[in-house]
């Protein structure tokens, strides 16, 4: 049997921002044995994960499921609806926006990033890092651009790097304020089935989606959900593209199949996520997952550590950023909890390295599960010889005691 | 799929005294498809799980292991040793142990049931169910049976009800003192692979036991470990027994088989245990769970609660009873707790129902889970208005922060 | 991970008649988290599988579940039926008839075995073994217990060892004919959930079934369904009985729950089944294992070698007995077929031993996996010699061929 | 639970040739909880994988494994060696060779689709598809293209639409004879871990492999082994890549991460099956498949239908295709059989569609699964009204009758 856990007992807290927790009902779908994805029973299966996954978007529009992770799914929007030299405009919230970046230059598009220009002082080399996507900046650079070179408009919804939720209808309201063409993609990786979200009504073009976050299955297979504007791009767009193709795609998936081989046990966990996510509601799941942020922000305010988040309108109800104090190496400290309390935390990545810690709160959680995150981050902290303000876990306990959750039990008389 | 939590997200946080939290290895082990129980390689799988118990039970003589949970395993000890109006001696520590004996009657032995006669002030009507046997209560008692009328003396080495772990060795060294031939048969359902425990060496006669404790298996399986006087005594035994029997079982076992059909899916399970077990090394294992032990006792003392077990020397490393203030309800708190936090405790059982629950510190956890356990309890005692004189979680993070594992991790450098 | 298939490659072929091969879906279902055996998720699944249960037994009275594998449901039927001393009459079917005398006798009840009297050529030492019970012979002996000292009438509805299923409603019809007041108990251990059988219909007093069989469960669990007068013996009867008694067990099942702890995954197990079967319909499952049996025994035919139930209104749906041409021990085959083809066939037993197979055709199977069945049989039977008349394959393609499966796809158009 | 199969009982028959029958033991490695892929379980994880699948591609350098499907590793095969407009040879052995081929056109490159020239009386307009790759063929191409304007042969394997596995090492000679630079790709996505296949041995450039077929896991993962010369290559060429750039991934291989979200619960599935293969060792692989084959070949002979491989030197082991008689429809066959007899075969793709079916004989299978399979053809045939010559499935039961394994029992005495 594979050694999965180095730790001698106990179950595994894996409370990075994705992979997320995974439900037992998902992982037992996912063992059951692979079918023919030519036969009639995966034609049932693929129309009701495809017809499915258009809720959790909330769009009528086709949704492209690609039997790989996440980032393929970046490549796909780009390669569907942009030709060589294309310039597009990108907006740095954090580390996934500006890989993103990197990406669109290295498939040849010429990027353009922008960037938050205040001045932070917990972070001066990383500070629109810590806040949303500007959308009034993009209205300006888009009126600049009177001639239409600008293609696309792509921005990051939940940076998973930090804990940003940008305003996504906002940079919909600057498209059109500029009365711009651009397409506007946006990467809600680690924001679908977790943050509200809807692709037709903020005007998405392309939405990059990935299935290891909120719809809590393992990473292997990732979504553009596509607007008829994109889908017209897609017409004249000259990058090279062949496994990324939407036309094969969206032909084959009218019956339910695929124009190569799918995924089909992830999507057997796709079929199963889908069930528990419509059964609960969205609207409860989105509440679920903002009780839980506030409880996980409660905890960091009491300890007086910055939250990576400077602007509280857009914290991310998907995962909180902690900046450590100076001095503390959050990589040392992460490394820490890993091994004495067998609790995964997220990295800083890229700018932040070592300087800050992602909590995930996302998936298949609970209250005693985030108290449990919380109680490994606060000794992990007084171990490293952090000096807090508080007992974070009180502040969190304090804050579930005061606040009952909106989805009710199921059954209980 | 089964509902098998009413809760809309998250992993069920399963603290009771078992069933303990089952390992994931061992959940996809039993999932296996099932063998012939007659064929070749379940041979070799009988064998492997009929030696490795006894390495468990600390024992070179036989166990046999039952296809029934384990109040079956009692019956089995007793029907196979004792003739019909047999006179057997039991102590009444708790809820499990007055069952054991109301079995005994119902299979028509002469039961007398001896109790710890002092007084105590928390609990006047259950003082017996917050110490541990009292040896030399026994031996005094079979020094009086100058005839030998009785034929068993029968003890419950951790008592599930009540979290007191009985000295085993005590019982047998009074025997002894009083010359006495009565066997010695303890159930250690619930202490087997969590506490030490030695059937050789403390020369038990009869050891029962479960799966769902300390092996960490699901239920359905039980023990019967074996002495040869034991074996001696099942020749003139005369009480019917057909299932229970240990003569077929044991010509069976030889070669890894059973004289019926075994609960093969459990056996999967065992053999994973085993290796689980053994790699940990038993006395890893025990100190284990003696530092969980420790940790949630630090809480119950930050909170200014009673702990069931009254004797420090007999503190179960398996469970912790807590007593409720007068006025409080512990099963109202008990499903208060469910319901919020997803929590399952012990409810108190017998003489104590209502007045106490029980959280168990056992099986597949680890400190983490153990804290989220304390949140739950903590949150919940709060909002049933119980004043806490200190916050028991923090106590217990501070004892976790202060006291390293024995276990190290397997391969991190 | 267990070597649970000592063969290279491929998936075993577990013929025998029980444990019979259980489902993809049954085995993820097992392999959900223990849960509280006393919460609220618990009372809903005890609910349902002691609901569903009865459909399946056809009865409108209680069904008791035992966490034992089947052997123990035996001596729950016995024990709290009947007092010590107790005359019973049982008839000898086949090996687990005279098991369940031999274990009627060890329980200390006097137990006269009858056996059908006739001369049998194939098999003059076991001709009993080749036919069901005779009603008549049973009313005879009914009529000259003038002073009703039988108490009970036992029989086996399906003979596992033999592949005889006998007429259960005849032996009822003997009893009455009779006027007399001897309970009828019915083991269809093997029969359940494979071959029409109606517990009220037909008068039984108590039925006796295991999961292992027709249920398509882990052997684990197992049932005793009641009648009104099953349940006022138990009132008087004097065996003594703890674990088995009903009185405890149904005064917990009635929200659900159990006296002691159940064997909550094989329950979930259960619940699955019982969705499977339903869902089918029962009279498609038995219509099902008919024409299943059909074939098998055209293949037999074909072959030109007896059938170890000589009588063809008896022929039993869930297996078929072969008797091997002299010379050929049939245990050596069946070892060569094992070793060669992965295929695990059911041994002669007692009186048969070496002189038959048995080929179970019941659970997870269908029209190809019993041809498989059969080829690996008729390779073996030439590898060991024997001049088969024809091909026993050919003759079953020809009947599967012929005959369509009542039970249509479900959505295929 | 997810209705997988709509046949009402058994366990379906995946005989296509692939994705292929998944052993239990992989289906449940995959279900294990999914954990962080930057913790040191992870590392550990990947080394193993990484190392391992050297071993099976028979190479000492590094081998990519994308987190996407088999179509995948073919894109990430072009693209990371080629540039805009670059000239491809590239040999049409049947549907999956086309595909490729259409591939490379649509990314921007230069194909030149080579084919087998003869005549072919069964398949007029598709004889080259029953054929291998002529060697000597490309050897003439190669030497008249004195400038070395072709970058590169690309050959398929083993080809899955038809059953024929090409001599790759006949290839390597004809581009050193024509002292050609061109580099050697070579697709075998169906070929590896079921036929013999030696990357470094033959020279080959690029192999490009998936994850369900020998390799039995489901869909999801595949696979680029490189060669220094690919890896030399990959430096200029200038085919816009991201997603399936080699550089950042064999950057993080290193430790054994990936450069982004890797496929990790087929991770564990792959290190599993590496268990598997290498414990019974690839020559017996090798030969298991080679019997399966011959078995299959000896019934289609006996039913006197062709082999869609009119080569018996490049037979393929993996699969077999069946030429129906004209006027039978392959389609309408396989949806009868399907049907009926819940066995899914593979369907004649391209320019054979309806004129043909395929056996998959590959991954977990053993004689008698494949017996059953050709039993459902058999009968399937007959049903459609086809005379067959003589019964296939008896010529396979005398094959393997005949011709013991190689690879032994693992422990019976």
């Amino acid at each position: 049997m594979l050694d999965l856990d180095f730790h001698p007992s106990g179950r595994h807290f894996l409370q990075i921002p994705g992979p997320s927790p995974v439900p037992d009902r998902i992982l037992r779908a996912i063992s059951l044995p692979t079918i023919d994805h030519r036969g009639p029973e995966f034609g049932a299966l693929g129309l009701k994960v495809l017809t499915g996954i258009q809720t959790v978007f909330r769009t009528r529009h086709p949704v492209v499921i690609y039997p790989a992770s996440g980032t393929g799914a970046w490549e796909g929007a780009l390669v569907n609806t942009l030709s060589p030299g294309d310039h597009v405009v990108m907006y740095e919230t954090g580390h996934f926006a500006s890989l993103w970046a990197k990406m669109a230059t290295r498939l040849g598009l010429s990027v353009e990033l922008m960037e938050w220009s205040g001045e932070d002082k917990q972070l001066p080399h990383a500070g629109g890092w810590r806040r949303g996507v500007q959308a009034e900046q993009i209205e300006q650079r888009l009126r600049l651009d009177t001639q239409h070179r600008i293609k696309a408009v792509c921005v990051v919804h939940n940076e998973t790097s930090t804990g940003v939720t940008s305003d996504i209808a906002s940079v919909r309201r600057a498209i059109d304020a500029a009365r711009h063409p651009a397409l506007l993609m946006v990467d809600t990786i680690s924001g679908l089935a977790s943050v509200d979200y809807r692709h037709d009504e903020w005007g998405v073009d392309v939405s990059v989606a990935g299935s290891q976050k909120g719809l809590m299955l393992p990473p292997g297979i990732s979504f553009n959900a596509l607007s008829p504007r994109a889908l017209e791009a897609s017409q004249g767009a000259r990058l090279p593209r062949a496994f990324w193709a939407w036309d094969d795609m969206l032909a084959a998936n009218k019956n339910g199949y695929f124009p190569y081989t799918p995924n089909t046990n992830l999507l057997y966990g796709l079929a199963e996520s889908l069930d528990m996510l419509l059964a609960e509601g969205l609207e409860n799941v989105f509440a679920r997952h903002q009780r839980w942020a506030a409880a996980v922000r409660a905890a960091v305010q009491a300890w007086d550590l910055p939250i990576q988040c400077a602007d509280a309108r857009v914290y991310s109800p998907v995962l909180t950023g902690v900046i450590t104090p100076p001095g503390v190496d959050a990589d040392e400290l992460r490394r820490l909890i890993y091994e004495r309390f067998d609790l995964s935390l997220g990295m800083g990545l890229g700018k932040v390295k070592g300087r800050m810690f992602r909590i995930g709160h996302l998936g298949d959680s609970n209250d005693l599960s985030l108290l449990a995150t919380l109680a490994g981050c606060e000794m992990g902290l007084r171990l490293m010889g952090v000096e807090l303000a508080a007992s974070g876990v009180q502040a969190a306990m304090g804050y579930f005691s005061a606040h009952r959750p909106s989805s009710a039990l199921r059954k209980v008389a």
